[in-house]
Formats: C-alpha cells, structure tokens, sequence
C-alpha cells in the first residue's frame, strides 16, 4: 500500500501509510480528531450545502456552490480512503462505497465528470478556462481515485478515474489548459499507479502550455492564472499562490517521470526564492486578499497576510515532492515549520471549525462567529465552521490523514526522519519507536525494535534553527538500542531581513518550529497590543518578553515634524503563547512581529 | 451665477464661479489643460466605449460598460458646465445641447433614468440595490443638472432632474436606498435650486435609512454599502472610501438645510479621526485593494495605498462642505494637501491619462501602458487613458473646471482665501489680486483692486506645517494697497504616528504642502530605492536627503537571529521630486518613506 505520492524515481523513496503510525503526541491527536469529527463534520456540511447533492441530481441547470464545489466531495473521499487505511485509522467503507456510487452515477458517458458545466441549461463544458474549474477539480478526483486505489478502500473510484483522464487526453490533446493548476498532480499520479504513459504526457502538456498568455485577458493579470511565464522560465512563484503551488507540485512531477532535470531545477529555484523573499515567519505564502496572490519581493504585511490554509497544504505538498526528488534534507524545514504554525493553527481543538486566512497581525478584536452560519469573508473572525468557499478543511483533512508518510523516508541504506512525532516506523529494513514531546520539547529518542544484521543508516534532519548535532548514524543496530537527539528550545529572537518593509523595526520570538505571539487575551493591567515595545537586548524566556508600554500621542494628524514622544514608557512583561493557540479563548487581538524599543 | 455647493445657511458663504478667475500659476495651466484636452479625451472615450449610446440606444437589452457608466456621461456633463461658467473658459454648448437630448430621450415616462435596468431583456429596476448603482447616477445627473442650471450652460437638465427626483420621492418614499451613496448631495442641491423642500426630506430620508444592516449581505460586510452603522452613531469613516465620504457630504447637506447640529457634528468627529488615523500622508485614504475600503485605524501601508483618485475628489467635496457649515479655516489644509498631492499627481501633463489609485510606494518599475487600450487593473501602472471602471477622470474634470469656488469664500464682513494661486477674485465687497508661486514659493501678494470705504476684513488660511504669521487684517483698504504672506517653504522631515506599523522606521520629506519621494529615474551609481537609508540628523535640502546605500545579505530564510548587517553602507546623496511630478519620465521605481539609518 503506498501514499499520496510515488514517483517512480528520486533520491529518496517515500513510505506508505501502514508504515508510519502516530503513537500520540502533538499531532497524533490531532489525526485523531482528523479522523473522527473533522470528517464528519465536512461531510455533514457538505451535504446540508448540497455540493453532494449536485452529483445525484446532475441534471439541475443551476447546481448548489460554486464552480470549485465538486472538488469538496473529491477532498472528502480521498481523506475517507487515507483514513481508513492508516494504522489506528477509522474506516469509512459505507460513507465511500455512498461517494463512489455518487460520484459514478454523475460521469457522462464520455468520461466528462462536472455537475455545473455542459448539461441542458448550463453553460458549455470548457467554456470559461479561467474560472471554470472544470479540470481543477478532475485534479482532485483523480487523486481521490488514486488513494482508493493505493489504499484498496474506494478500489471502484479508479476507473472512473481513466475515464475521466481519457476524456480529457482527447479534448485536450493539441490546446487548452485550466486557469486553476491542479490536473497535473492528478495525471502523473494515475499515471504512476496504472502505468499508462498517456497521462504523464497529458500532464507534460499542460505545464508546457503555460506562459503565454492565451488565456482570456482578466483584471488579475495572466500571473494570477499562472500564464504570464512559462513554468521553465520562471524566477520567483507569483499571481494566485494555490494555484502558482499546485501547478509547482504537477511539474516537478512531470520533471521527475520524464527526466526532465532542467525544469526540476527550475521549479526548485524559483521555490528557494520563494522562500527566501515572500513567505511570512510562518512559513505561509500569500500577502493580497484581492487576488489570494504573492505580494512583490519582501511584501510581507502581517496584518494582511493572506496565508490561505490551502496555500500551507501545498506547500507542503511541493516540499514533500522535492524532498523525494533531491534528497534535501532542508526541504523538512518549511515541512516542519507550515505544519506547527499554519496547518495547526488552522484547526479547532474540536476539529469542527478552521480558519481560510491566517493573519500574522489581528488589530481589531476577533468577530464572534455563529457555529451554524456559513461565512462569507475569510478573515477577520474567529475559526468558522464553514465558509462559502470552503477548500480548506477537507484539503487538511487529506493531509493529516496521510501525515505519517510525510514524516520519514527510506533508501536503499535506510530510513531518513524529517518530522518528530511519537511514532512507531517500518521503513529502510528496521522497525523503529520514536519518542518525542516535539514541538514541545527538543528530545527525539529513537528505540530499534528490530534490525538487520547487516550496516543501515539513520539520519535526522536537524533544522535551520538547531545548527550542531550529529544528525546521520551508520551502523549495524541492535533491538533495545536507543539514539537520542537533542534538538535546543531556548526562546529566540527572530529579526527580519531589512527590505521586508512591513516588518521594519520589529523582531519575534521563536521557540524550535514554533512561532510565538501576543495575544490581548493574556495581557495584563489593560495593556494595548498596540502600545507595547519589546527589549530585544534581554533574551525572551519561555512564554513572555520584557518590553515597555509607551503611550503615543493623539494630534489630529499623523504626521509630525518630530518623532512622536513616547512619555512615561511603563516597563511591562509581555506574555506570549505559540501562534497556534491564538483566538481559542473569544475575542482578542495578537501580533507576532512586536515593535522594537528604540533604545 | 452660483457654484456646486450652495448651502441656505452656514458660517461661511460659497462663491459663484465668476468670482474667482484662476489667471495661471499651478492650477490655472491645469484648468486650461482640463477645458480643453481632458473634456475632449473624455468624450472621446465615453464615445468609443458605447457609454453615450447606451442613452441613445436605450432598448439594449445589455448595454455597455457596466451599471455606473452613465454616471460618466453625467460627470462629463457636469464639467463641461462648469467649464462653460468659469472666466476665461470654454463654452461648450453644442456639446451640452447634445447631451442634454441624448439623456432626456432616455428617460421614461414616470422619470425613471438608467440604460441597464428595467427595460425588456434587462434585470428589474432596484432588483440590485448593493451594486445596482441607479440612485448613484442619479446623484451624479442630478449635479449635471444642477451645474446646467446655475451656470445657465444646459438649463433643460433641471426638468429632466426634477422628474427624476419625483420618481425617486414615489419609489424611495417608505423604505429602501442605494449601496452607493451619492443621490442625497445630489437631492439637497436641487432642493437648494427648486426650494423643493420633499427633495431635502428624501435625502434626509435616506440619510437616516443607513446603518441598519437592511441591505443584502455581502461577503464585504455591510461596512462596505456604509449600512453597517447609523451615519450618526459613527466614530470613523469605513468600508469602501469614496461610499463613505459621499455618504458623508449628503449628511452635512442634510444636517446644514434641516439645523441638524448632532448630525453635523457627528460627521465632523468622524472626519477628524479618519485624518487623525486613516489618511496617508498624501491626504488620499483607502488601504485596501480588495473593498477599495478604509484598514482599521493606523492601516496606512504605502505600497498598497489604494488612495482612488474619487476619494480625493470626495474628500474635497466633504472639507468643502463642513468648511462652509463651521468657518473652521483648518478644513482648508486637507483640500490643499489632497489638491497638490492626490489630484495634481493623477493627471498626466496632456490632461490626457490618469491614475486611478495612488501608491505611496512603487517597488517594481511600472508597467508601460498604450495609449489606446483600456486598463483592467487599478495600479502598478503609468497613467492609463482610460480603464474599465473610468470614474475618476471625469470627477477630476468636473472638480478642476469649478476650482474658483473651492479656493475663498465670503462672510458679511469680507473675504477669505482657502487655497494660494493666481487669480482675480471678487468677493466680500471687493475685488483682489492674488499673485503667487504656490505650491512652488510661499510668497502671496494680495493687490486690492477695488474696496469700499469701509472697514473689511481680509482672512488667511495659515496652513497646519505654517505657524505664525499673521492671518487676518480688518480694515478700510484703498485700491493698489498690498498684503504680503510669506509661507515656509524649508523642506522637513516628516515622522509617522509610532502605532502606523507599515510606516515604522521611516520619514519623509515634504515642502509647504507639497510630498516629495524619490524616483528611481533620478538615483545615480545604480542606487535602488529598496537600499537606501537616510540621515534625518540632516536637514533635507532642496530636491535631496543624505544616507546610505546599504548591502543586505540575502539569505535563503528573510528571518535571522541577528539583525542583518548592513555591510559597508556607503554615503549617497538621494534626489527628491515632488510626489505629483512622478512617473513622468518612463518606468520606474518610487517611495515617500524612506527607511532612517538605525545610527
């Protein structure tokens, strides 16, 4: 049984899903939650909103949602196969033989698979390229067709699947691509588990296609579309951040089964600019609610950070690719960084409600939200149970449902740990525990539990943060024997670079892959988010900084010939919490980057 | 002969525009620009677009442009009546002869005027209240009407306004009122033509109608369509700008006709705190590109400043307004920072492009834009001829054509000069000359021309970066006799509010009235603007700062344990240019704020 990604070749190999199982910890309880009431609650919606009642009444001229709703139902089912395939996981076969029939009764005859598109009283099939979705969401059948396949729960699912890829193999054969990138994943994907070499080169197509802006002209500009520059060409990822993300993932993919190092390449210098320019502390992407696009290099503005959820499962989903591809250990880092500060952010403790944006700079206390009212704006409130676009959950859903083969790698010597979490691994001919309070604590012990007599290796990615220990052991190891990695946890200040405008005289305080931040809630004596400066000379302790309360003056106008007195400034501690824990507790407002005292 | 704003009552009396000639100078080479080449380029556009023939051709079942387009053909309207009135202007009667019989052919039976609803194949009338924009163009006709009265340019414009108005009272008498304000300033100026009191009581209807959410929601927020909250009980301008401060100008003529003193003052406050918290520097306000909205208080970042160039033209309106209501002189500082700063910077030099939005800060060079293509997107360009959404130049043409009665009013007792250039002015019982080099210079000589023998009083607006001079002179004044004010035009620093966190660690430079920024064009030795920092210890000189050019280190991760050092900063000396005169001279960079040396 193997995972969501499989390339047929690269560095690293990655495992399973019965091959890692999460024991616990930080995000074993988290996949549990996952599991249970994440799905259920997903499914629940989905059905009170009608997006799966589109797919039984295909003929409806004016489905329910939106042109992106059918992509919920693929999400869903393919978090339902991966859960139920995981070790500890629950098995959903009612609620997935209820999807397949569902899903398989709206396919046309022809293979094309949409309920908003080509019927009586809808517009044409394929006529609105840059938003139709049409093709985005066949992406996500297609990947919900290959976990049913890979994992066995939802084995029916996989011909719909061809159907739906020859379908497209034959409108698509000589032009045409879809505004929104998403197919790509979904053709190599069902390439690797079918072997059919049509689909990989159907996928090939489409990254080649793009760049040269024949998609219809649009206010966004053809970078939002991801046609301003072809993907080889590229320097830095740019317009709508999904889309720039997905489409990433579908060509290293393609670059991977076709050999094609120079795009590979390409892809992972524009990723490394990326990262290097335009990606928040958080390590989400996004700084423009207009267009849920990349600002321009070191546009960074917390307080409109747009960080969409979905833009940290892609993320992760091109880390992952690239990672496999090259053997880079440093593609864990921004793994390891979006899973602790967006992707669980973005979950309620119950898993019933998420957050779509993840502002870094909440100014305003946080709106109450209704637990039973769907939301039409994407910030500005408190987690939501559901938003009129509502992408994110069941993206997170598929993720965590398959966290453990993101977590470790094997090759021919071994096994690699990118992600610390209590977990029992069968990978690279050993059976090993792994122990470890991560994020919470710095120490990872690993115990064999059964090894081959013969030399194998363990390595353990040691992250940006923690420069120093040995991190790759090479011997024969024995049952009952423990390696102990020790990874430092002491509160730390975090500046950023000089360009990134938005952040200019402000620092933040880290602790390991966490990101922590002040929140009204835990602040004392009525002290304003807005009036406190931090002492960056005094190194920040665990859960609080020492800093100043200034309290500016109020002309009526904001500019002023001398810099603005800060009278009386009262010494203050600032608590802090980490970044995912922020807006449980009502209303409040939080900042990460904290104003630097002058001094 | 009257203005475009005559209120019955109030601290300060308007004056007509053939009291006020512009005989030069800044403004009067603008104003000739605006009579001629902008009018006929707007005409042109209007034309080409289909915007005139939607009135011509009112059966369309789809008219072109979009549901504000005939509002452009009303503005146009409006300043080519203006244009007409005004001393040394061009009469353009054919032009008005035409329109006036275009629009009145378009208009149905029970005085209903709009191109795209209500007729065969079109959406129901007010089937759309958030974006129908109807009452909105109604407002817009209504000032075109009453300009073609006043000036006696197009005086059958107020029959066809009248029926419109009495259609409105029927339609509007019990409930309902337009997402987008603008009808009621419209309304109460007719009111003040016909003394029709039910045309102030329906402004004052809807007015009072706002604020109770009544609207359909929008994933906006009811902010957006100013329905979020009573205009009575606000505490700051929000939601969309130019909503907003049109919303906000009705009120004061509302509160001024029916003695509304809660209502005035409620407006008044929430002025003085949008200037105290949601203005840039520039005077032009909206942050946000997504809403075209106000951020929350303190959100002032300059590379996304949207400052529309409407919100500048309805800020003039608004300050116009409550200075006529209260005599309070400071009203005076904003138009003149808006007028040199926001709408003196969004004109091109041939009247014949324009900006829409304004940055504060360009990072990447602007995009080149052909003279004959429409724009889709608002910014990140040079001066476009026309966009989709063209609202901008027209309200521009129609504020520059009346800017005689924008620049002094009168009281029984004399005269008082708002805004310095050259011009001929008749008003308080006398006539004078006003000779100056504003915004260039800050010497203003005052000639009497003419006086009666009796003591008057001649009153000086001091602006708020000006202290000191004398402002008022009471007394008999004889023909030839002189007054001289002599402004500072030192150019100075300038220090942002320490809680306008975008703005953080940088300064500005401004002269008089005027904002300068550096443009990338003027930087020797390949300087770019994202590495200087400047030395405030210095005085800024004329046309330049001093600082340094910095080295940031370019790491893979933007976020470092260390403050990145700035390697071997070396000296340099930064041009300025006026804010107005950027983006003159091809592609380029620009910022207000510049980053300040740490030292």
């Amino acid at each position: 049984m193997t995972g969501p990604v499989v390339p047929s070749r690269g560095a690293l190999r990655p495992v399973g899903p019965a091959q890692v199982r999460l024991t616990g910890g930080f995000w074993g309880r988290r996949q549990a939650i996952n599991g249970t009431a994440t799905l259920e609650h997903s499914r629940t919606w989905i059905d009170r909103m009608g997006w799966s009642g589109n797919f039984a009444d295909p003929g409806t001229a004016r489905p329910r949602g939106r042109e992106f709703s059918d992509s919920e139902v693929y999400k869903l089912t393919e978090a339902l196969c991966w859960e139920s395939a995981r070790p500890g996981g629950v098995r959903h076969d009612e609620w997935l033989a209820e999807l397949t029939a569902l899903i398989g009764g709206a396919q046309e005859a022809d293979g094309y698979l949409h309920t908003a598109w080509g019927r009586p009283g809808q517009p044409p099939r394929y006529s609105d390229l840059n938003f139709g979705h049409e093709l985005y969401c066949a992406g996500h059948f297609l990947q919900a067709a290959v976990a049913g396949s890979r994992t066995g729960a939802a084995p029916r699912l996989l011909d719909i699947g061809t159907r739906l890829a020859d379908h497209i193999g034959a409108q698509f054969a000589d032009d045409g691509f879809c505004g929104h990138p998403g197919v790509e994943t979904g053709l190599v994907e069902l390439y690797r588990v079918t072997g059919e070499r049509r689909y990989l080169d159907q996928a090939a197509k489409f990254v080649a296609r793009r760049g040269q802006r024949t998609l219809p002209e649009h206010e966004f500009g053809w970078q939002y579309f991801q046609d301003a520059v072809p993907v080889r060409n590229g320097e830095v990822f740019h317009g709508h951040v999904v889309r720039a993300l997905y489409l990433a993932a579908g060509a290293v993919d393609v670059a991977v089964e076709t050999g094609d190092e120079e795009l590979l390449q390409a892809v992972a210098r524009q990723f490394d600019r990326t990262l290097a320019r335009r990606t928040h502390l958080t390590g989400g992407m996004g700084s423009r609610h207009l267009d849920e696009s990349y600002g321009e290099d070191f546009v960074l503005p917390p307080d409109r950070a747009y960080s969409e959820t979905c833009a940290g499962v892609a993320t992760i989903m091109l880390a992952h690719r690239l990672l496999l591809a090259t053997g880079e250990m440093r593609y864990g880092d921004i793994v390891d960084r979006v899973l602790h500060n967006v992707i669980a952010t973005a979950v309620a403790d119950d898993g019933r409600s998420f957050f779509y944006a993840h502002t870094l700079h909440q100014r305003v206390p946080t709106e109450v939200v209704a637990k039973d009212k769907v939301q039409l704006r994407f910030g500005g409130g408190a987690r939501a149970p559901w938003f009129e676009v509502s992408c994110c959950l069941n993206n997170v859903a598929r993720l965590v449902a398959s966290l453990g083969t993101y977590c470790v790698t094997e090759d021919p010597g071994g096994v690699q740990l990118h992600q610390y979490a209590p977990m029992r691994v069968e990978a690279g001919g050993m059976v090993l525990d792994v122990d470890t309070d991560y994020p919470d604590a710095g120490v990872v012990i690993v115990t064999v539990v059964d090894a081959p007599p013969t030399p194998r290796t363990i390595t353990f990615r040691i992250p940006e943060w923690a420069t120093g220990p040995q991190s790759v052991f090479r011997r024969i190891f024995h049952s009952g024997e423990q390696l102990r990695l020790e990874l430092p946890m002491r509160p730390r200040w975090t500046f950023p670079d000089p360009r990134a405008d938005a952040l200019r005289g402000c620092a933040a305080v880290e602790v390991g892959p966490i990101v922590m931040c002040a929140e009204s809630t835990d602040q004392e004596n009525g002290v304003r988010l807005d009036e406190v400066q931090v002492d960056t000379s005094v190194a920040p302790e665990a859960g609080a900084v020492k800093g100043h309360r200034t309290h500016p003056a109020d002309p009526g106008w904001p500019y002023q010939s001398h810099r603005t007195a800060t009278e009386r400034p009262d010494p203050v501690v600032v608590p802090l919490l980490p970044y995912h824990r922020w807006a449980r507790r009502g209303p409040s407002t939080m900042r990460i980057w904290l104003p630097v005292s002058p001094s």
